[in-house]
């Protein structure tokens, strides 16, 4: 099954007209006809059964015959706050891999120690989309603009929070120790170099618990996607 | 802490002799001079502490004065047996992130769906030991020459076996719910577009039970990491 994603569908929506580049992949590329069925998420829940009525392949348009509300897979809800990485490639492809597996929303927060400072947000939104569309998931996950970890830190947090910082703790747990299953998490990760002493200070006087990965030192994006992915393993 | 990767060590070693982009590294960037104490691995579970003998750029030549067998840190051993990617930039990432997580052995398989059938060892050995430096690990991952995936099954496994296929299924478990901790495994994943029909039942007929990864449909770098982490969080 190949999605779609359109963010105006809604309930009432009637028909979808689809963009240059989507209408040549629908007609040239999937081969698709007049009274071919599409799916279209909004990637706010909902999935659409759409039949096309113009087969155009610079303007392709398309009838909805059904709508479908599809609740949330997890019963948890996971906030990543991470430091964007050196390398371009890497954070996008944590927000890929973290897709995928399944995560509600991201910050990128801005370290003493980050060497990168700004994001390509429309870029990165993108792979997010993509990661949805591809994974067939019809909820798309949240980025927010990039913040300052002090200002970050300043949020009030009701939910469960974590730091995963590389200083040496022993009274460091893994989450599947000190994490409740179907709750809400936020987790931060820090940047290649670590969070300062003074921002894993100031975290835990904001009560975050230190939170082991392991015994090897991971990089900045395999340390978000491995939180990740001991969420999700955590409500298998 | 750098760690540097010389296959050669062994107990008995005096001395080594750093490559020529080695010692540039060593004595350019890193600015290390005679005298210096360096960090190397031969791979094979052992640390060498070496100091600086001759601080040349093209040819640095340091002196072994410690060495230390480092125990591995997992009770368990993995072996990944997986369909490269039609990108290869796709296999390369799972094997540096894998290598990070944890695993021990991997083993390209080439299936009936697999558009690429062939993968460059020399350039895979280089990102799996760079991933082990990284991590500051020292034992070396297995990489397996690429194999036909109708031979491999015709191989004898008295490990636990799985395979992480994409046929609906009722009776797939999540690997934490039917792997047994500290023992040894091995894992299959498909090439996009899944392992074949004909694939999926000469494997049960091997024995291998079928795992489920979650509900989104993951990529098969995806899901080959997914794996890695499963087994690593089922030993934390």
């Amino acid at each position: 099954m190949q999605l779609f994603y359109n963010s105006d569908l809604s309930a009432t929506s009637k028909e979808i007209t689809f963009n240059k580049e989507e209408s040549r992949h629908i007609v040239r590329v999937l081969r698709k006809k007049e009274g071919g069925i599409l799916h279209i998420t909004n990637g706010k829940g909902a999935l659409f059964f759409a039949e096309i009525i113009i087969g155009n392949d610079k303007k392709c348009v398309a009838k909805i015959i059904k709508t479908e509300e599809k609740s949330r897979t997890r019963d948890y809800y996971l906030h990543v706050a991470i430091a964007p990485t050196k390398n371009n490639d890497r954070l996008e492809w944590f927000l890929e891999k973290a897709t995928e597996i399944g995560v509600d929303e991201i910050t990128p927060i801005i370290c003493k120690n980050s060497e990168r400072k700004t994001v390509k947000i429309e870029r990165l939104e993108r792979i997010i989309q993509s990661a949805m569309k591809q994974s067939l998931q019809f909820t798309l996950p949240k980025l927010n603009e990039p913040i300052k970890f002090t200002d970050f830190l300043n949020n009030d947090f009701s939910e469960e929070i974590f730091i995963a910082h590389c200083e040496e703790n022993n009274k460091k747990k893994f989450l599947k120790n000190c994490a409740t299953p179907k709750s809400k998490y936020t987790i931060l990760i820090g940047p290649e170099g670590d969070f300062s002493t003074n921002e894993i200070q100031l975290s835990l006087k904001k009560n975050f618990i230190p939170i082991s990965l392991g015994e090897n030192r991971l990089r900045t994006e395999t340390a978000g996607l491995n939180v990740v992915q001991s969420i999700a393993y955590l409500h298998q």
